[in-house]
């Protein structure tokens, strides 16, 4: 059942919003997740950070053959790059917009005065230059703008990602930590980056006691044009996910995603292969927070008790 | 002279924008910064990382006999919390605000329109529940209403702070990672907190080759107010900084900061000493981008070449 922390790791009994908001509770009340006041925004105590960590050295150890170009990208980008790739279109409900305020003494006295009536301050704000980041990948595309070195190239990346959608399920937060790996390179060079990926997440998650389930998956576009989008996704397959059930049988929970995105980077940021043909694309992420979730549903919310196996591979002694 | 990177250990011989900028080319010349297109936002190579990641696990070895509590909150907070902390009176020009889409498809083909004549499409969004988070230790007070355990708390944090301060100065950036040692509870705990790690603070810094210089400081405050705000805080002397000169003598960059904030937050969000009295608190922020920034003005951009003390603290083998 999703309500204590001491049966974790048994059945999922509950289903719909009190499954979602028993195992946040629980998880709360176990110190492993700080409420901050607003849905789907979490403090993260000690021991979901030492999880969080620990799968991601797994990732660093698993990606160190393949000898990846390391890149740290902040949890914000340009405006101009973000007004480029479609997010507007496709998940205006999802961005998050930053806006600040550029006025002097007089306009500052204005705002104030809402402010202190309780009125809405916020409209005397103006756009930044900056947009938080929907995708820890997106923004390493622009930075790529020209010609790829033959065989393309293998980032590794890790960062913050937002979506605005508040949520009572502690699996669907509104900031949380991806770690990428993308490679930038020929149609044959992204698909098989996508297809060796799913193949070691796979393996990746037995080896710490995760039963995934590969499935064919579609973004969530916005609106009545959106079905058409995930329909056309779903029909050229261009996104798989890797879920297991969090807090939901019905509603499993994708861990991992990988999606190839044809020459849609390449063409927006005039990215080019050795050859000279507009680059392809793909990545694959691991949701930390996602996984780590899915390891305390279970293993239990006790990292001592887990499975000596699991507890190695994670570095969890 | 700032030019080059082969150099970026000799004296410091420009002063002013052209510093900045010289500094900042060679920090993207070499790799250690990559730039995307907004003024103080940077992407950060593998070299880089590994030079933040070396002096945070310094930090943690410094502190773990401190037995601090760990908890590590996101690059966002309530606006709720926000509207209490007086941000919005004393430093609006800097603050980051998220809005977001919330309408449905008449609305989103109107913002739209908007945007494809290249008009301000971002009118048309409202603000959420969440704001960019200005230090990364004003998430936690919130989160710490009610009674202190005897002896306060002491609170080990990490994370992104965002102030909307557009430079070509590397060394201020509109996202960058704070490291940050807290203790909430008597005013005589707060103060030595915050005198004891102002002293291991220089320790830190001399065992990494950086002679670093105390000063009482001020915060920016807004407008014509602002200057009565700095003359307050510097008289009472509640802000120390050490500061190191990155790209310039006459300007010296603060890579650490301590603040005692009185009891503002203690009585703001309602935190107790255990014999019920507001708590005052104290913080020490270590600026991990800035350290690594002169870190590599200090010892030049080779890493292999620096000295080998240095190379062995920050475990740079």
């Amino acid at each position: 059942m999703c309500v204590l922390p001491a049966a974790a790791h048994a059945d999922l009994a509950l289903e719909g919003d009190v499954a979602y908001e028993a195992y946040r509770d629980a998880l709360v009340d176990a110190g492993l997740l700080v409420p901050m006041g607003v849905q789907g925004l979490y403090g993260r105590g000690e021991i979901f950070e030492r999880v969080v960590n620990g799968f991601d050295a797994y990732a660093t150890r698993t990606a160190q053959p393949l000898d990846y170009e390391v890149l740290r990208f902040p949890p914000l980008f340009a405006r101009t790059h973000y007004e480029k790739i479609d997010h507007i279109r496709n998940f205006p409900d999802l961005l998050g917009s930053v806006h600040s305020f550029t006025g002097k003494d007089r306009e500052h006295l204005a705002m104030l005065g809402k402010f202190e009536k309780g009125e809405d301050w916020s409209r005397d704000l103006a756009r930044t230059d900056v947009m938080l980041t929907p995708a820890i990948c997106y923004p390493l595309y622009p930075t790529a703008k020209g010609m790829l070195p033959a065989g393309g190239r293998g980032v590794d990346l890790l960062g913050y990602a937002f979506r605005h959608e508040p949520s009572d399920d502690p699996a669907r937060m509104q900031l949380f930590r991806q770690r990428e790996f993308v490679r930038l390179g020929s149609p044959a060079e992204a698909l098989d980056h996508r297809d060796r990926w799913l193949d070691r997440g796979e393996e990746m998650f037995a080896a710490v006691g995760l039963e995934v389930e590969r499935v064919v998956a579609s973004d969530p576009f916005f609106g009545r044009g959106g079905k058409v989008m995930k329909a056309s996704q779903q029909e050229q397959a261009l996104k798989y996910e890797l879920t297991i059930p969090i807090c939901s049988r019905e509603k499993p929970t994708a861990i991992a995603s990988s999606n190839y995105h044809l020459d849609h980077f390449g063409s927006v940021f005039d990215i080019r292969t050795a050859d000279g043909a507009v680059a392809h694309s793909a990545c694959i992420g691991f949701g930390l927070e996602r996984i780590a979730l899915a390891l305390f549903r279970t293993h239990g919310f006790d990292i001592g008790a887990w499975p000596a196996k699991v507890r190695d591979v994670l570095a969890l002694q």
